[in-house]
């Protein structure tokens, strides 16, 4: 881990240095969002020559740790307009971190019309014009890359959403099996189709894993971290039996599933869409229900979704995009979410985005709620190939709302609220508002204390507690995000004292340190204040620390509750 | 001037209540922007209930001073999200000022989904619904409003793109002629839209002209503004002649024309839409040159504009427009750019932003440069009907961009940048970077010294003396604004030391007071300082008073000037 590899896409060159003294010991989201607080002017074109595209394994990517195979990618966001970290497992983590590459740094961009890839293997870091490849979707991209290499290379690509630098783009990441996982959020597949970058490709061949400096001690934390992740009754239980869809009941139950375009706490149809109903579903076709995202995954909470005739629809189905194009677009039928969810991975745009989208734009007229054969075909017929309405459906929630002057908007510095009502769930509201990311639920996932009760239990409905829970959230989450773990190892570590002490064990063995728990601490903290001054330095203000106004207008049935915290009371989540 | 009308369009209400104590001298853009500060939370959506849209005549309109009829309109603007005024010609202010009405307040907005207008008249203001006007464009809404009341009744009304809540919409305003004037910037329209109103008909029948406190005061004072206006060349003989087109040749000569989407300062076609070349074609065909936008107008700088057979094909056809259209799209056919305006007035979108909306499309490859039938078409085809295709050009330029991901986009705040190029004419840069009403000419016209050596001269290729040169003229502009007195009255204000004091000697005796020119000129910082702190509020930063980082990248030909004006040195431009 002690090489910066940047890649030049102005002159089309590549140059490899050590680490900086400042950046040694940061990973993942520590280290993309120092570069980019460091590199990008605040105030630059999001899809300009000044934006850097970086991408970055945790701190114990590479190694025998469970769920270490996290990918992080920053920059500035197109989307919300300030900085931006999001992750995603698959194989790239792994293989760059065998690489010994802390961060890929993708700067500039082309003055010709032309496409490139960039391959990074043992002994060089190549760039090549592409043309075949330009205009194809994800899933045909990462095999014509593998047989291009005739092995199973790392593939991260936009599809023809990110070429077209839609704001809803993604990046697509390769899983083991050459599925499609996803760094989903705010727009960054539009960052790398700005650097007319279609795909990197990465061959780890001749590189031994990573080595702990302390091989024993490693070897013994990462036993009962391990654990600790199947002791917990979420990541042990919960996860792989249902998957993520798991929470469609909980949610409902709770009144706090968003329902027709944030109208309701509850979906009558959610028996259709449930985990329950899918896992039944996906045995009963000869799927695979549970499932690893990424080498070394032990929670496997991803699945293989087949089709009626037992052929592969999509997988990484989570229940985020369950939920949006479900409950949120009132879509009952489980196989056009499916078949919407394997379309939205080919053309890259984040599901969702998309998804909450989609309930804007059902609001507005575009398509009836409940019509999920028209947004199967709106994703394929027109954002996928780039008609003026596909334009402004690939550009997000916020887009459509402001094209088509809707005033129930649920984003937060324009990009889409989750499947978590903030008036149902006030502490995940406290995060949408606060996150450094703009609307993200894996910022702070409040959710986990204010319904599975993890970590205790804050009423959902109060407002007393929030604050201090979401800050302390979205401080510890900062600093899982830059070890390249998976978010799920918060809830056992938010229940059993094991997990965290071994985690922290393992990352002192890996690197021969001996950080603290009030060191990881300061370093989520560290993490948020950077982000937090680019932001600023960006021109975002308390004033985008706020819910949209409707929030606050229109109470939300079962609980009839509307959100309540006021602006004075946020503003105090910065207080540490 | 004693009464504000309230017009409440969530319960149909009207109320009539005296002048609060706080309000009183106020007119114009003074009371607009006061009213909206004091009365609209600066966060909430401006398309919401909670937006309100207020219409004031100026402190002179409906006197016998000459140039005194603009009428005033504020909102929070669903453009820039700051506040905003846009003011216009035409009947509207001297009615309302001749009927008493310091200030129209609409407010809320109807659950149902019907559309309204509201009469005002001497005994009564009432709202009626409205079904047969609805989705008719302006010049038939005029002529249908006037046939329904049998005589010639002032109208403010939206056209189809304010009924679809389009970004780029404003409001018409029909002069003495029925033809239309337009509150143009900032998206007026769509909140007119937004609270379903289609048109307010005013009747100022059995009022007498308003009266000033002391009448013999008033008429020697109006006599020597009214010498001073037909004195100064710029308002006596140029505007008259050439209309504000005349610029098109000087910003040409000067360097400063920005075209092809401001990626030079100069247009080889430049004689074929000149101010000297309408002028003749305007003669040729039995037009007129110059024409008054509302009774009482001295400088005559509107016009009609015939068409190749002699009937009337558009009128108010500014400078801005003809160089929107002309040089930045490359259009070169003046009948076009004359259509285009016309299709524009008449679906009720702002000329300037639908003009800079166009360069981006065309550099988005939406359209070739120079297709000027493809803009008619496109204007009545796609944004008159609200195809999606209409929908993202509607939005104007800021939107296409981020629809497109272009980085070439002229706007500060979202709203387009006007017909003079910020590098080359740098003091306008500076009133477009520090406006409040984001970029915007009128809110401090330093093309005056820069360019035309009105009211002294400061080099336009210089940064040395811009920031003080564009402070005063906003200073100066926020006070002009609020007297109901079209702007080009700066000219001979600039110059000739009578026209200051004899408008000053109007307002005192027209209401018996004794201001000074040191209160007019506190008058303008408390105004602009009101804006500004309601644009803080709503979320605007430092940050957001600033040029597109474009202008600081690429050199303008022919002078190879950069915008150099620094950050630092921009935020300098509030010590006041």
């Amino acid at each position: 881990m002690d090489r910066i590899v940047r890649v030049n896409m102005s002159d089309l060159t590549t140059r490899v240095e050590p680490v900086p003294a400042a950046w040694v010991g940061l990973g993942g989201r520590a280290l993309t969002s120092t570069v980019v607080a460091a590199e990008v002017p605040p105030t630059c074109h999001a899809l300009g020559p000044n934006n850097k595209l970086v991408f970055a394994p945790g701190l114990l990517s590479g190694t025998a740790a469970a769920n270490s195979g996290r990918i992080s990618c920053g920059a500035k966001s197109p989307l919300t307009g300030g900085i931006k970290e999001s992750n995603a497992g698959g194989t790239a983590a792994k293989m760059l971190a065998k690489l010994g590459i802390a961060a890929l740094v993708v700067e500039g961009q082309p003055a010709a019309d032309k496409w490139y890839s960039v391959h990074v293997a043992k002994d060089a870091i190549t760039i090549q014009e592409e043309k075949d490849t330009v205009g194809t979707g994800n899933y045909c991209l990462v095999n014509q890359v593998q047989a291009r290499f005739g092995k199973p290379v790392g593939v991260m690509s936009v599809g023809p959403a990110g070429e077209m630098k839609m704001l809803s783009a993604n990046i697509s990441v390769a899983d083991p099996e050459s599925h499609i996982r996803s760094i989903g959020r705010g727009g960054l597949g539009a960052v790398m189709g700005s650097k007319k970058l279609k795909f990197i490709s990465i061959d780890d061949t001749g590189t031994p894993p990573v080595m702990p400096k302390e091989p024993a001690k490693f070897k013994e934390a990462a036993k009962i971290f391990a654990q600790t992740l199947l002791d917990h009754p979420v990541s042990g239980q919960g996860l792989p039996t249902y998957g993520t869809n798991v929470l469609v009941n909980i949610l409902h139950e709770a009144g706090g599933l968003p329902t027709r375009n944030f109208t309701s706490g509850q979906y009558a149809a959610h028996d259709k869409i449930s985990g329950e109903t899918m896992h039944a579903t996906i045995v009963a076709r000869g799927g695979m229900p549970t499932h690893g995202c990424h080498p070394g995954c032990q929670i496997q909470c991803s699945q293989i979704y087949n089709d009626k005739d037992g052929k592969y629809l999509t997988s990484g189905f989570e229940y985020e995009t369950i939920w949006g194009m479900g409950a949120d677009c009132c879509i009952e039928d489980l196989d056009d979410i499916a078949t919407a969810d394997h379309v939205m991975d080919d053309i890259g745009v984040d599901s969702i985005e998309t998804a909450v989208m989609f309930g804007v734009a059902m609001e507005a007229g575009v398509l009836p709620f409940g019509d999920g054969k028209g947004v199967v075909r709106m994703l394929t017929e027109e954002i996928g190939k780039g008609t003026p309405l596909g334009r402004i459906l690939g550009g997000g929630a916020a887009n459509v709302g402001r094209v088509y002057g809707i005033t129930r908007v649920p984003v937060v510095k324009n990009q889409g609220i989750p499947a978590y009502d903030p008036r149902a769930v006030k502490g995940i509201g406290v995060t949408y508002a606060m996150s450094t990311m703009g609307a993200d639920h894996t910022s702070g996932y409040a959710v986990a204390t204010n319904i599975l009760s993890v970590g205790g239990h804050v009423d959902p409905l109060k407002k007393e507690g929030q604050i201090e829970l979401a800050r302390n959230l979205n401080i510890a989450t900062a600093a899982i995000d830059s070890t390249g773990m998976c978010l799920f190892i918060a809830f056992p570590a938010l229940d059993i004292p094991a997990c965290l002490t071994s985690l922290i064990d393992m990352i002192n063995a890996r690197f021969g340190i001996a950080l603290s728990g009030d060191d990881v601490t300061a370093l989520g903290k560290s993490v948020l204040k950077t982000e937090h001054a680019f932001n600023i330095a960006a021109g975002l203000t308390r004033e985008h620390d706020r819910l949209p106004e409707f929030f606050s207008l229109e109470a939300l049935p079962p609980h009839n509750v509307v959100w309540d915290i006021t602006p004075e009371e946020l503003d105090s989540y910065w207080n540490f």
